[in-house]
């Protein structure tokens, strides 16, 4: 699993910083959260191959997480995509590509499909063979998701020594993996503990942007291996964190902590800061594995 | 008069190049012509202060001209801006930016006014004391407008000394600027060229693109002093640009002779040449004074 913050910062989008957007892979899927203006900029920049993206899930309807979609879907376009894109966004993001779309006479080159939301509920919006998104209603000044990445279980691993000992037939192994015991053609039944090995675990990534301090999260993410929290504002701005719903670093790691979360990385940090480092200082009082995200910084779990 | 190139590539932003978008200040005033995708981060990196700008002009609706308004926008409201701001552009552009900023629940803190345009006649669209703005009709896919901006002939400059000379009350000195002849106490009428100086010959700017080649805005910028004209290809794509509706660099030039410019600016390349300088290179076997626009390019007239 390995997240790339294309940018990280709230509000305006300046010359060395970046609004929201960011990548997931995961299980070779490429996942892209939320659009800010420069997106695409940044995509190239990092290296990443726009015909891979085939599904953009967006947070909530400001411009810092939305902006740069439309220019998205274009260059697309541009590029001559023909396979579907699915955006999974709050109601109103259909009105609002599909009316840019008529007005610019730019009609796409491919299939959009767009999943909107409205539930205040938990709900699974994406799942295939090898992952599964659920949202996590977020408490900002308009209707938002977060999401909730996560692996599913990969098959156990064939102790290739252990079925050869039984001379079992290849046309159980699929059994195997799946988990099953073996009974033998003399009887005996063989546990499956000893015929495989544990899988590597499932990964999971939540992405919590913009929410004030929410409590009402922590069941849907608990355990969660990475926890993307916004921190717009440090602890001596926490009024103003409060009222424009937003939270503060040590909030962010408050959360991290009663969430079980292995690590935080934060973002989404106010301009207003001269640096980002206080951000980290200030989260680490209170929970141990606190990452700085930054525009252009990669993670791998 | 001063134009700064904030982005003159086609089509989609890229890690070194931006779409369309330039400032031209003039007397004083700061007009914003055009804005792609990235605008206010170029407007940023160029210095160039959001507060000055108060009139922006769109040529057409396609997203590389366009995308970065809505941004401009919600960052002029984020930083508290409280003067009208003016938008030009084709008829859709109001619903074009209303509906996103009813979506995303974001007002501004300012008068926006737009003036919508569909004539398919050069027209003036804004007059000051200084300064007054045309739009060019363009022969494009969609429709599109350039705009002609011309300094109204300052008031001429008065001879202070041939004043003196004949002994001319300061009563008189204001119709003196304004071009008249005066008759003195004695019956001589002293012509006014003896008593002023030519004043500084006004200026004028054209900005066309995007356009296929178009003889029809010739008469619309006869004798411009720059003229600023979309060069999308070379010579060899020239059945492309017709086909699209786009120019050649050699068309600009033929465009800049015909019209009697004195500098003609070349712009809107597309992105899949290595360099731009085959660009001048073609247009000056037809056009002796051509000027290579780049981004972050600036040129005083």
């Amino acid at each position: 699993m390995e997240l790339t913050i294309l940018g990280c910062y709230a509000a305006t989008p300046r010359t060395l910083t970046n609004p929201t957007s960011q990548v997931l892979e995961i299980r070779n899927r490429l996942f892209l959260i939320d659009c800010g203006e420069g997106t695409q900029v940044q995509l190239r920049k990092n290296k990443i191959k726009f015909s891979k993206i085939n599904h953009i899930f967006i947070s909530h309807l400001h411009g810092d997480h939305l902006y740069g979609l439309i220019g998205t879907i274009s260059t697309f376009s541009l590029l001559g995509r023909t396979t579907d894109l699915h955006i999974y966004g709050p109601k109103g993001i259909k009105e609002l590509i599909l009316i840019q779309l008529k007005l610019t006479e730019s009609w796409t080159t491919y299939s959009l499909f767009f999943h909107e939301l409205e539930s205040k509920e938990s709900e699974v919006v994406f799942e295939d063979q090898k992952v599964i998104v659920k949202t996590i209603p977020l408490d900002h000044r308009v209707y938002t998701n977060g999401y909730l990445f996560q692996e599913k279980p990969a098959e156990r691993k064939l102790n290739i020594e252990a079925v050869k000992q039984y001379d079992i037939h290849v046309a159980y192994y699929q059994k195997i993996k799946n988990g099953s015991d073996i009974r033998l053609d003399d009887g005996r039944v063989i546990e499956n503990e000893k015929l495989t090995f544990d899988p590597i675990a499932p990964m999971s990534y939540a992405f919590c942007s913009d929410t004030a301090y929410n409590e009402s999260i922590l069941p849907i993410i608990k355990d969660v291996d990475v926890l993307y929290h916004e921190a717009t504002f440090l602890d001596s701005e926490a009024a103003l964190a409060q009222k424009t719903k937003h939270s503060t670093s040590k909030e962010a790691a408050t959360i991290a902590l009663k969430a079980n979360a292995k690590h935080l990385i934060l973002g989404h940090y106010s301009t207003r800061y001269d640096g980002i480092e206080p951000f980290k200082t200030e989260a680490a009082t209170i929970f141990p594995n606190v990452l700085l995200g930054d525009d252009g910084r990669s993670f791998e779990f």
